[in-house]
C-alpha cells in the first residue's frame, strides 16, 4: 500500500462506523494528515449530523489546516444541505491537498464539489482506494441513480444448494460464524426482507443478535394479511419498525387496522396476476416513505426465485455449509429456465472461510 | 516457513512429478542438502523405477555424502521391494542426516526404515511437513490401510446446486479453467468414473486434455451391458484402459464377449437388490485387479447418490460457477434424508478462484 492508501483505508475503516446510522446518506469517513502523521479524523456518525471532514477538522483542535492533507472517501459536498457544503469548509480551513477516493454521483454534487476545491488553488487527487469506496457506499449508489433500494439475497445452504430439508426444516444448516455474519449484516442493512412462509414456518426475529449494532426494518410480504398477530415480527417491543406489504385492498382491511393501531406499517402495493406484490412497485415505495436504501432478502426460495426472476438482485452473501442433505428445497426452486444460455449470471467479488462454513460475495454480472 | 520446511516443500514439488506414473507406489521426492545448498535432487519416476533417495544422490554425482543432510517426504523402505531398501542405501551412504516429513504407513516398513537409519548412528528428524506430505500420499494411504481406492467425487455444479439443466443439459456449467482443472485432477488419478446415464447422455471421452499427463482408466456402470458400442469410450484407441462393470450374468452374455473382443475390460461384480453393482465390492475388486489405488467420479447425480449412501466419499472436488439455474438436476437428487442431523457433514480443507468459478476442496468429516 502507499502512503495515499495507507490514509485512505484509514478513512474507510472510520466511514464503517457509521453503518446502519446514516442511511440514507452516504458513509464517510476522513483522516487529516501533517508531515506523514494523522492529526485529526472523523466519520459521519448519523443521518442529520456533521459531515467527516468537519468531525475531522473539530478532532484535530486546529484551525488553520496550511500544509496539510484531508484524505476523505467521497467527493466533499458543494451544496448546502442539512449542514454546510464541506467543500467552503476545506477552503476557508485552508488546506493543501484534499484526497478523494470516490465521486459523489449525486447529481448535485458530481464533481462539483472538487473542482470548487481545484479553482480555489487546493491540489486535488481522486481515485485513491476507488474500489474499496464504491464497494463501501453502494447502497447509496444504488439510491441516489435509481431512487430504489440495494437488494442482497442472503442464502445460507448446504454444498448442494439446500436451503431447507424437503420437510422444511433449515435451523441450522450454516454454523454459528455464519449467523454471526449474518446479523452483521443486518446491522448494516436499512432492511431486512422475508416472505410470508418464512414468517409462518421459521417465526423469525429478524433482530440484530452476537454483534453491536441496531436492528433494521423488518419487511414481510402477505398479500391478503394472513399472518397471525402472534408472530415475533409483530408482537417485538419495536414493531413500529415492521412492515407489512400488502395488496392495495387488505390495506383498508379490518385487519390492517387492527395491525397499524398496533404501531405496524401497512404498505399497499400493487398485485401481478397471481396476486403477489409487486416487487418493482414495493421496493420503489419502501425507499420513497421509509428512506431505506438497502434490503437483505432472507427468504424462501419463492422469495429468492421472484427477486430473480424480476432481476432485482444487486448482490448474494451465500453463505454455503460443508454438508449435503440431497433431495431437499432448493435456494431457487421456482425458477426455470431451459437453455443454458438463460442462466442468471452473476460475479464472485470475495469470499472467505466463515467458520466451518465458507461466505460467497456475489454481483450481479 | 523454516529451512527444513523449504527444502522438504522442494521435495514434495518434486514428488509430484511422479503423478499418475508411480501408482500404486507413493509419490517420493528427495532432495541433499550440503551447507544449506542442494546438491541433488530425485523423485520416484514410475512404478517399478528407482526410489526418490537413489535418484538423488545418483544426481549429485557424489559417492559420500558425510556432512549431508538428505530430505525425503515419505520414510526410507526398509524391506527389499522392486528395488533394494533405501536405508540401507542412505547407511551404506554415510548421510549425516535424514529429514522424513510423512511415515509410510506401509506395515512392511511403518518406523522400521527410520528405526534402522537411526540405529546406524544417523540423525532423523520426522513430522516436517507432514500434513503436505500426506495430502499428496492420500491415495497410497487409502490403499495400504483399506485395500480399496480413494474416492473423489468431482461435481461441477451452479451456485445454487445444480449439475445440469432439468433437460439433462450440462455443457458447459463451470469454465474453461475448471475444466482444465478437471482434467488435471484426472491425470493424477488411476481412473475416473461415470454412471450409465452420463456415458449416454454426455457421451464423454473421459481423457487428459488441455494439460500434460497420461490418460487414467475409464469405468462405467452399466450392469446389464445395454450401452451402446459408438459411445467415445467404447470405441477410443486406448478402449484397453475401459473398464465395464456389470452384474456377473451379464459378464458372461454374448454382448460381454463382442466387448472383450474389442479389447475393453468387462468387471463382473454382484449387484445390490435394485440391480445395481455394488459399489464396495465393486472398489476392491478395482484394486486387486487393476492396482487403481484413486477414482474421480464425474457424475451423475444418481452415481453421486449411490456414493454418498454408502459412504464411499473421500474427498470432495467442488467447482462451483457464480450461475443460478434454478429447478434443475441437483448433485445428489437421488439422496434423502429426514432430520437434519442426518446430512452428511464434510470438512473444507481448500478453496480458490478458478477463472469465474470457485473450486473447493473437501474431505469426509
Amino acid at each position: 500500500m502507499t502512503n495515499y492508501e495507507q490514509f485512505m483505508n484509514r478513512a474507510l475503516i472510520l466511514a464503517m462506523k457509521g453503518s446502519g446510522y446514516v442511511s440514507p446518506n452516504p458513509r464517510v469517513g476522513a483522516v487529516i494528515v501533517e508531515n506523514d502523521k494523522i492529526i485529526g479524523e472523523g466519520w459521519h456518525k448519523m443521518f442529520g449530523g456533521k459531515h467527516a471532514e468537519i468531525e475531522a477538522a473539530e478532532n484535530s483542535k486546529r484551525t488553520d489546516f496550511s500544509g496539510c492533507t484531508l484524505f476523505v472517501n467521497l467527493e466533499p459536498c458543494s451544496h448546502v444541505g442539512k449542514t454546510p457544503a464541506c467543500s467552503d469548509f476545506i477552503i476557508s480551513k485552508k488546506f493543501s491537498k484534499v484526497v478523494v477516493a470516490s465521486l459523489d454521483p449525486n447529481p448535485l454534487v458530481n464533481g462539483k464539489g472538487i473542482r470548487r476545491i481545484q479553482e480555489a488553488g487546493i491540489e486535488v487527487v481522486t481515485g485513491v482506494l476507488e474500489k474499496e469506496s464504491n464497494w463501501i457506499n453502494r447502497f447509496f449508489f444504488k439510491y441516489i441513480q435509481k431512487k430504489s433500494p440495494y437488494v442482497i439475497l442472503k442464502i445460507a445452504q448446504s454444498l448442494d444448494g439446500n436451503i431447507a430439508l424437503s420437510s422444511g426444516i433449515s435451523q441450522w444448516i450454516t454454523g454459528e460464524e455464519s449467523r454471526k455474519r449474518s446479523h452483521q449484516l443486518r446491522s448494516e442493512v436499512d432492511a431486512v426482507l422475508v416472505g410470508k412462509k418464512t414468517a409462518l414456518l421459521d417465526n423469525p426475529s429478524l433482530t440484530v443478535r452476537d454483534v453491536n449494532g441496531r436492528n433494521p426494518y423488518k419487511i414481510v410480504l402477505d398479500s391478503y394479511l394472513t399472518l397471525p398477530l402472534d408472530l415475533k415480527i409483530l408482537k417485538c417491543d419495536d414493531r413500529d419498525k415492521t412492515i407489512i406489504c400488502c395488496s392495495v385492498n387488505a390495506s383498508t382491511s379490518r385487519k390492517a387496522e387492527i395491525l397499524k393501531l398496533a404501531g405496524i406499517k401497512i404498505l399497499p402495493v400493487e398485485t401481478y396476476e397471481n396476486g403477489k406484490v409487486t416487487l418493482e412497485q414495493m421496493l420503489v415505495d419502501l425507499t420513497e416513505k421509509f428512506n431505506i436504501t438497502s434490503i437483505m432478502v432472507e427468504g424462501g426460495a419463492e422469495i429468492f426465485s421472484s427477486f430473480l426472476e424480476r432481476n432485482l438482485i444487486d448482490e448474494i452473501q451465500l453463505f454455503m455449509a460443508p454438508k449435503i442433505i440431497g433431495s431437499g428445497i432448493q435456494s431457487f426452486n421456482n425458477f426455470k429456465i431451459n437453455k443454458l444460455n438463460s442462466v442468471a449470471n452473476f460475479n464472485i467479488v470475495d469470499f472467505d472461510k466463515s467458520g466451518d462454513d465458507i461466505q460467497i460475495t456475489l454481483v450481479r454480472n
